[in-house]
């Protein structure tokens, strides 16, 4: 067995790796710790989690870390360098956080105010390069990796094949998401109440003001091999968990359009977890919920010259937790699907 | 008082008529009838409308609806025109289908199977035109007046004006939707089941697909005064009512992002149900439930060369049976916010 | 017109008066004060009351409160004594706390812990009294008034019919209740966050640890002429607004079913907001959503030896604010029913 | 491995059986079968069980159903019988449907209307019986076992250690429940269209009308040792899945509150899926959500003399398809948890 500490374990995404890490058939869960929900019952903090019900959150420090093959990090951003610095080169280290996603120390800057912390391999093993790469090379052994946002997964693979094959503009990408209130955390603010969320859409971080911006662009830029510019809209919708994201790309003038769904075809297709759904079936966000899916639909509208792509994940789950238990597995050298559920928990 | 007839009042829209024209100070309901619900009570088929549910459903037929001052249309789409040529010339005749909003035959036949009826003034009294008019001068005194849908209002509203003083190209506009469930009406469709909507978001009509395309874009036409294409995606919330619009347009270059804003406050500064937000708000569909309000903000992203306009209404309300009730009292002489909630139902 | 101040403004219970008080047609809203939130654009409390938007919170003192015809007192529980004693005696005071709703000083301090400050008329007009008198008949004219709780006004009028007329069991009610979110007011509190509600039943304040169970027991002992002894279970559901509540009862030896029905036809006969549904039709709480009403139903189960009553209300309207406007209706002589809305907003 | 058939996959019941048998260790998906659904995907009617998609469903016959270790039956109430005598004696055949739980053919002709067909082996492993013994002692090797409802799970469970101890009275049993939509099946329905059901509460089979109501009664004279009566009232919530159930009881005369906790305590300390919470502490739905757990929580309220129980289960999983599987994993003689998540899927 590969032991696994998770560190930040009191907020929803600590919440979730414990979930998938109690199924996982080879990890099993060592040190859990919170920062200032220490000493707190897990049960107190995570009912849903009843085997654990009675373990006691220890204390975030590098000696209840220790002696763990993997470590996951679910800490507020800003908090995960530090304690990485203490965790020996050949222990596992997945990052849930922000730190380390970014190679650009200026857009990280314009977003966080703590000082750029570095880069890490990005875990989105799926997401397709230009040039026939994958992702997923730079992460099979590694001891670093950085677990994308839950935005930037749904979006970078809804557009990266077209990007990659050349088919869609790099200057004129749209994105509209929703996303259930879990992706906005545990913290106490108001307009997160059940009440005010409750039957209400809102948007939030309008016009570029959202921090997973420069990582979309950074990841659609890795797909396009140049510079792609995005107008992101997020908004808050009455659900739990799930992101259902609608992305949409100018065509390129002259693009037949039927090599356009053969592009998202052949780029998925041996992927476990990331679907192209038969034409004409869209996404829904409930079929994915729990699980480490990305399903995915487009449409071409000629009318408007462009292609619109729709993909729905769960944020919590592939968007987050699920990507990091799929990190480690292949920073582990464990089976890439271990321990994650390719249904979804519906209706 | 005025007498109002309600054709097609089984259904959600034809609900949410008798629900203002309860509330409205000198209308008063008449006939109230229905297709295949005829004969049933009232109650038994909006169990909320309390002090009707008595009433029973008459049979939807020309001699019903005689002697009102006003006939309510709520009818299947394609229905209207046979009906509406039976109710004399000076009697005003609001009909919330599509039959008549669109100008273009050609539009019509894309989405409807049945022959294009032809085109009545169309209800929406705050939209901006090109050259400084606006669409209320073409509603007061008129005996037939088609009411919009629920997309479009919202929709048009939000980029008009940038499009009324050619800030904004007409050729790149992108939109995406959330609506409520109740935009999808009261049939009996699987995917609209309580357990399917409930926890999910989703898409339809990707690409172009939906029939309130050629719509959008014949309204925002009028506004640029040239014609708009515009890609269009709607999608299905688990809320019951209220509409969230992300509508983006690229700036045209050279364009002072200072002089946006001012567009939008001028040409709403004086509508009592069109509000746009102080800055740095932005609409939530809770906070326009059971009103004729449409909220709006905007915001302007320098980097992506784009303004996007969020807009939310109330589908049944501002979105269809409200704007009914304000093109009846427009067509009738009444105050144009008269009965008209101007406060949301929130939390 | 008469003039309206309302105290506590910035909650849930403060909205909603405001919201009313903006439709109805002689009472004009003067005064609107708050704590904590004094200083604050009411448009950044309350998005929804979209014509109060730039009003400014005032604090609550006498002074502010001065020169009004009547005042709605919307504090936490406690601090109404105080502020109450600074308003002229011929000033109507209409109180939504619970601090004058209870006779006894003893069931008080069982669940408060400030000093019991007095009891005033209870403005539950509707409420059957034993030897057939109403508790409206302490209404009419009165300058100081109790508003009832949200549970306590469902569920008293549920059963008070069969109390007062002997046909059932004084010592053996029994009573669950789901109620919206909205019931728990506007507090920071992790178990009301929109992710942990959405979705999920839950129970609290079980084995007559809620503080609505004195109010329910004291209002059914008047019904009934005698001591009521009441099991209360309170819910939260996952819906902002809505109490539904079921209260059973044992039916007394040699009942006749048959009368049954006919005491609970008979107690609401005439009033306007009060409805018991025809036979075999069950309440739903989206029905009175925003409304005044209150949506009874019945069912004599004659295995189990009970009477099964389902009832219906909107907390913040009938369940709060529609009752203290209703009670400020009856203190200044105006009609009852006074821009009070007897249609729920649905779906 | 172990080969397991499922009769009836279209509905939620089957849907569920499937999601669960692709987490299973030991036992794979063989015939997958339908009524009026036979022919099409598995991923039209259920998107969410990616891994099955491209299956088709067959039509449900005796061959289909042949050469498997274990059928499960998903059936409409009713059609149980017929189908399981062509399955040989020696494969385990386990039934969703009612068909087989009553051992009363009276209760059962009170709300079916075919012939009664007989009774099988109740699978509610965890009830316990009057006189020390548990359900379970029947199942372990059973070729024929019927699963019990959802309501009947949550509430047997809540107050059968009561009863078998003697500690409450069989005469005076009040039991209110709220279930999920998907209770009430896929059936199209208009008051379980999401705009019907979203933000609002209902009852039906109010009075003692529901099906459970027989079951509910069996169970708990099973475990007390002789006849209860039981006022049963369910609602629907708003919400996919999850049953809250709040169950009560008047205690014995003389009953020390102090014994009552034991009782249940002691009653589940050993099972893997049925918790009494730490005191104080009271159950969600949203923490069972797809899991096989039952979570439980009392309080003795000493003024009504009554003890008030509430559990939690997942009306589709530990209430249908959790139960069928585990069921199987007694009849085939794997572990009881084999499969089986004990951990819900939250927020």
């Amino acid at each position: 067995m590969t032991r696994a500490a998770v560190a930040g374990a009191s907020g929803y995404a600590g919440g979730e790796i414990l979930r998938l890490l109690l199924a996982h058939p080879t990890i099993e869960i060592g040190a859990v710790t919170a920062g200032s929900n220490a000493g707190e019952r897990l049960g107190a903090l995570h009912p849903h989690l009843v085997p654990l019900a009675d373990r006691v959150l220890q204390d975030t420090t590098p000696e209840a870390l220790a002696g763990h093959d993997v470590v996951f990090l679910a800490l507020p951003h800003g908090h995960s360098a530090a304690l990485a610095a203490t965790v020996p080169d050949d222990v596992a280290v997945i990052d849930c956080g922000a730190d380390f996603r970014l190679e650009s120390g200026q857009a990280w800057t314009r977003f966080y105010d703590t000082e750029h912390a570095g880069t890490w391999p990005y875990g989105l093993p799926e997401l397709p390069l230009t040039g026939g790469a994958r992702q997923r090379d730079q992460l099979a052994g590694a001891r670093r990796i950085a677990v994308p946002g839950c935005y930037p997964t749904g979006i970078s693979l809804a557009l990266a094949p077209g990007l990659a094959e050349g088919l869609i503009e790099p200057d004129d990408v749209v994105v509209v998401a929703a996303s259930g209130t879990s992706g906005a955390g545990k913290g106490l603010k108001a307009h997160l109440l059940g009440s005010e969320v409750m039957g209400s859409m809102s948007p939030y971080g309008v016009g570029g003001g959202h921090r997973h911006s420069p990582e979309i662009e950074q990841n659609l830029s890795w797909a396009a091999g140049a510079p792609v510019t995005v107008s992101f809209t997020p908004t808050l919708a009455p659900m739990p968990r799930g992101i259902l994201a609608t992305s949409t790309a100018r065509l390129r003038p002259g693009t037949d359009p039927a090599v356009v769904r053969g592009a998202w075809e052949q780029a998925y297709a041996d992927e476990p977890f990331v679907h192209l759904l038969p034409e004409g079936v869209w996404p829904r966000t409930a079929d994915v919920v729990g699980s480490n899916l990305v399903l995915l639909q487009l449409a071409v509208d000629a009318h408007a010259g462009r292609v619109v792509v729709v993909s729905a994940v769960d944020n919590l789950t592939k968007g987050t937790a699920g990507a990091a238990v799929q990190c480690a597995n292949l920073a582990l050298g464990l089976a890439e699907t271990s321990g994650l559920p390719v249904a979804g928990v519906a209706p």
